[in-house]
Parts: C-alpha cells; sequence; structure tokens
C-alpha cells in the first residue's frame, strides 16, 4: 500500500495526515519537468506516457509527498474514481476467483477499492446488478456477461459509466472486452485427441446461450471439419453444469453400442466429473479438458488440459477499463488471449484396436 | 432503488443531473466553519469528529443543499436496506468462494444484493474496505477479519451499521458472530494421528495473528495434551502460505535426524503442499488436513481431512446479519458449527517400527 494509492486513507496509526502545505500536482509538473496533463495520466494509469518520464513522475509524487485525491477529482464527473465493479455470474469456482483476483491486483495498483457482485446465472439478475453498481458510484465495471442483449446499458454508457466485459463479448452495442480465444483453443484439444486417433469424440459443454460454450463448440467442429471428420450429434451433450450430470453424460456416451472414445469438456468442472466417470469404465476413454485445475497434474490419468489465464484475463479487462475510464471516447478495443495445451496424459490414450 | 439513496445517479430518462451551480465541498467546510477533511469525516461516518462539530457540518449541508456522491442517504435518515457488504480477506481460494456463496444464497433469498470487497490480507486496507462499504450506504456487513483490534468500528455501530464477523472473532469489540469449531476440529484431527501411533506429528500452519491458526494449534495442543505426548516446538511450523513453501517445510521436518512420521496441515492450500512433498519422500508419511478440498478422495493416498462447511457458516452469517439489520439492540448472537473427521487413507498411515 502505498500513500499514492490511497490518498484519502488515514494513516498506520489512525493518525490523520497532516492538511497543511500539501503538495500541488502543478509543483509536482514542475519538479518533474512535465505538464500537469502528464503527471494526471501517470497517476490515473494513462496510456501515451513513456517508461522514463513516467518514472520520472513518481520520483517526484515520493520526493514531495504528494497525494491525489482521486474522489475530488471525479466529483465533477459525477462518479467516483476510487471504486469499480465486477459482476460476475457467480462467486464459487475458480475461473472466477481466479478472474477477480487479476482484476483486483490491477485495481489495487491504480488505488482502486473492487467491488464483487453475482448476476446468478439470471440475466435479469445480471442488469440489475450492473444498475446497482453504477448506482453506487462506481467509476466503472467490468462485466462477465450471461444476457444476450446489452442495450439495457446504453443509457448509462452514454451518461459517461465505463462498461467491460470479460470472458464473453457485449451483445448488440459496442463496448470494450478481453476474451480467451475459445475457439482456436478448443480446436487444438480437439485437434489433439483426432491426432491419437479418434473418430467419435463426445463434447460436454454448457448450454449455447452462453457464448464460450458456443465458441468452444465452434471449436470441436472446425477440428473436425480440418480432419475431415464428421460430427456425430448423439455425441454433443449440451446441458451438464456438475460433476454428477457430467459423470452421467459421460457414463452414457462411452456405453452406446458406437462408444465414444474420447471426450472432450468444456469447463474443470466438467472435466472433474468426466474423469470420475471414465475411472469406473472397464476400458479408457481419452479426455482433454478446457481450463486446469489444482491437482490435474497428479490424478491418475493426469489431465491434458486446454489452460486458459484467468489472472491474466482479470488484469487484461481492469486495465481496459482503466483506459475506459480515462478516455470516455476513446476507440473500442479488444484483448484475445491465447491458451495453451498442456499435455499430461489422459489426452494421450489411444482409441481401442477393433 | 430511490433517488434519495441514489443521488448522482442519472434520472430515469437517462439526464444527467446538471453539473453547474452545485455546492462543493469546499463551500460547506467553509460555511461550517471547519476544514474539507472534517467534512468528509462527517460524510463518510469516519470517527474523530465531535457531536457538536458533526452537526454544524450536517446543518451546513442541509442549507447549501450539498449532495454528496457516497452518502447523502445516510446522513438523512439512515441506510439502505437492500444491500449488504462481505468482507474477506482475498477473492481467491475455495473456502472464500464457498463461504461467499452461502452468504449469497441467504441474501438473494431475502431480496439483498451482495457486494464483495477484499482487504488483501491486510488488517489497514480491512479498515478502508469496511468503511468504503459503509458508505455506500450498505445495510450490514459481513467481515471476515484479518486485523486484531475492531474498535475503530464502534462509530459505525453506534450509527447503526449491523455487522456480523465470520470465520473469526471481533477483537476488543463485541458482535455477532459465526464460526467453525477450530479447537475441536484440530483435536479431533491431531488424535487421529495419534491413535495410529504417531509421536512426531508436524503442525504447518499460518502465521498466529490470524485467529484461526491459533485456534487449530492450540486443538494440536490439546490432542497431545489428552494423549500425554509432549509436542516438540520444532516440528511446528507457522508461516507457510503456499503450495512451494509447505513442500519445502514438510521435506525439512520429515528428513530431521528425528523425524516428523506425520503431518497436520491447518488448511487445504497447506495439505495439497504437504501431500505433494510426501508424494516426494521415499518413505511414508501420515497426513490429516483442516478443511476439504476437491479430488482429495482420489489422489493416492486419498486425504483424511477434518471437515468444515463454508457454505453453511456463509449462510448462518447472513442470518445473523439480517437478525442484526431488524433488530439493532438485539444481544450479540455467536454460531459455533461442528467440524466431521473424513477418513480416507492419508490419515491411517501407521509410523515405520524403529
Amino acid at each position: 500500500m502505498t500513500a499514492l494509492s490511497h490518498p484519502a486513507a488515514p494513516g498506520p496509526a489512525g493518525t490523520p495526515r497532516p492538511r497543511t502545505g500539501r503538495p500541488t500536482m502543478a509543483q509536482v509538473a514542475e519538479a518533474a519537468g512535465v505538464s500537469p496533463k502528464t503527471v494526471s495520466r501517470v497517476i490515473n494509469g494513462e496510456p501515451g506516457v513513456v517508461a522514463t518520464t513516467a518514472e520520472r513522475v513518481e520520483r517526484a509524487i515520493a520526493q514531495l509527498g504528494y497525494r491525489h485525491n482521486h474522489a475530488a477529482a471525479s466529483l465533477a464527473r459525477g462518479r467516483t474514481q476510487d471504486t469499480v465493479g465486477l459482476v460476475i455470474e457467480g462467486i464459487a469456482g475458480r475461473f472466477y476467483a481466479e478472474l477477480a483476483s487479476g482484476v483486483e491486483e490491477v485495481a489495487r495498483a491504480h488505488g482502486q477499492q473492487l467491488l464483487i457482485a453475482s448476476s446468478e446465472e439470471n440475466p435479469d439478475r445480471e442488469r440489475e446488478t450492473i444498475l446497482a453498481l453504477a448506482s453506487r458510484q462506481v467509476g466503472g465495471i467490468i462485466v462477465v456477461p450471461r444476457s444476450g442483449d446489452h442495450r439495457y446499458l446504453r443509457t448509462e454508457l452514454r451518461s459517461g459509466l465505463a462498461v467491460v466485459f470479460a470472458d464473453r463479448p457485449p451483445q448488440r452495442i459496442k463496448a470494450d472486452y478481453a476474451l480467451v480465444d475459445n475457439v482456436a483453443g478448443a480446436r487444438e484439444g480437439v485437434t489433439h485427441l483426432l491426432r491419437q486417433g479418434h473418430r467419435r469424440i463426445a463434447f460436454i459443454g454448457n448450454e449455447l446461450a452462453v457464448a464460450t460454450s458456443a465458441d468452444r463448440l465452434e471449436g470441436y467442429r472446425q477440428a473436425h471439419r480440418d480432419a475431415g471428420v464428421d460430427v456425430d450429434p448423439a455425441l454433443v451433450v449440451l446441458g451438464p453444469t456438475d460433476v454428477p450430470s457430467t459423470e452421467a453424460a459421460l457414463t452414457r456416451l462411452a456405453t452406446l453400442p458406437d462408444p465414444a472414445t474420447a471426450a472432450f469438456t468444456q469447463n474443470s468442472r466438467l472435466t472433474m466429473g468426466a474423469w470420475r466417470a471414465i475411472k469406473q469404465l472397464d476400458r479408457p476413454v481419452a479426455l482433454v479438458g478446457f481450463d486446469d485445475f489444482d491437482l490435474a497434474d497428479v490424478i491418475d490419468p493426469p489431465v491434458t488440459v486446454v489452460a486458459q489465464d484467468p489472472v491474466e484475463l482479470g488484469r487484461r479487462a481492469m486495465h481496459l477499463l482503466l483506459r475506459r475510464i480515462a478516455h470516455h471516447n476513446a476507440r473500442h478495443h479488444h484483448d484475445i488471449l491465447p491458451t495453451r495445451l498442456v499435455v499430461r496424459g489422459s489426452g494421450e490414450i489411444p482409441p481401442p484396436r477393433r
């Protein structure tokens, strides 16, 4: 915690900081030999300041003991600049926890308090939650969207609310977003199974209303198309969201008259369910999962995954939000993060010989 | 959502409120004959302002028609009743995710929006975070505390803010809390190891400033006392917080001249670290961990744990908060949840024969 990032905080022992003789932004600018606008840019984490200049400004801030009052600066604009919101689908689960910790890391570095709220996987609640946060004067909001139409945000966007979408793109409005390359990731994972000789690969995913599901299924289809293999619709199961329902789905697919010999699962919870089902079967079924998880490397067989980096996704989304807060009218920016195939064993099991 | 509680929100038709002619905080300060910081303190309900000064500031605010982004509503008539806050130490980790989902489940059932904020494992940030939430007109706050002195909350409590502590008790103030019976749980887990014949049992935990650590260590000591076995201080390691540092600690303890033959770890992250270290050793070391985790039953050896129920802990804390919101002056209530020993294999490994 630096003095810079928490301008209004009392000192550690509860003593208020001195109020007199406070250095001004103009003095910082003078000491650093730059314009006040450049100082403001550095303080607000805005782009367009070269690193050496930023260092000079930071040194001047430290030397003078300057403390920027983010809140006062933004009163004129009607929103506080020291708090941002994050709306996620649900609290539980490693993916959201990691995404939130990435957002928080960057927020903290820029003196912003993060408030997290859940939309409870309910498109109507998404809207209510965003508007509730907006009405609490957050400076900006990162949304992991569930709904299929974000036009309800138009008024807020026009009124100056900064909104960035994470993990899934906005629908029917233009906005900044940071995503993982779901299509390419799924395509790589499924291609890996096809290369082991599998031709009956199950896809287990969530409902298609969620953009990541649709994209990962598209990757699965593309991999088949690339390999000249037809997709059997009977092997595509959409709907399981927890371990037991995924176990049941995989067991059924692996015991069809013409069974699945491999499976691609679209998130770590489904992967754990599929892994548990495979463990109970009397013959091996190959498995590649989207998203990594704790202990995936030490269970037997260890699980081959298409790893994504939710912490980095959160960081990128927060950087986009800071940029949007600083430049209300900037062009929209999209950040697409790559995935990485982690080969561990479960994805390299060959199909049975006929 | 009322206009009163969201003073700076744009009107229903999306028209931004006029920005000119608004009285400033400086004008309020001048009218009240105090510093702007004092005005800010009064507005944010911070301690350290004498009552007569606060009244003067409030009168000036009323006369000038000053509207502060945060707290005009709470000054005028109290707090909104449709939002509650949860302050946790950090976002990542299954324990907090589950606790939060329990809080949210009950909050939702009672029509309350939950806002979550992290104190980043920093006692100073805890205070700032709570006060930031309080200034955003939440009806009540659940805190998983990190600091060792909560007297800073007295003013807020007196002003009617409902506060409930979860997982760890409040320090130096009286308040409602919901905890897990950490002493009894640790005692049961360590007694289980002693019953297998172990006499050299390592304890790996966090720093003692965290109440749960101190309580779990106390349970470890009690189990030894019950069994008439002396605790060897060399086997008690406090500090590791992640997998690699726990791996290193366990490896060192298990390779002492008089080595540990068993270990008790105080949370699931430490348990995973210890398990990984044991896997690399050339002789088995028994392991019991506090808190359950995904896949603990399928790794080899499967891990015996003292299971707690963070979801239920969250539910109980939220029920206490609802009760406190409804009955500001009710007697304080404490909810202590039991733990459950789950026997799976790692805790039943006997000590080596000498």
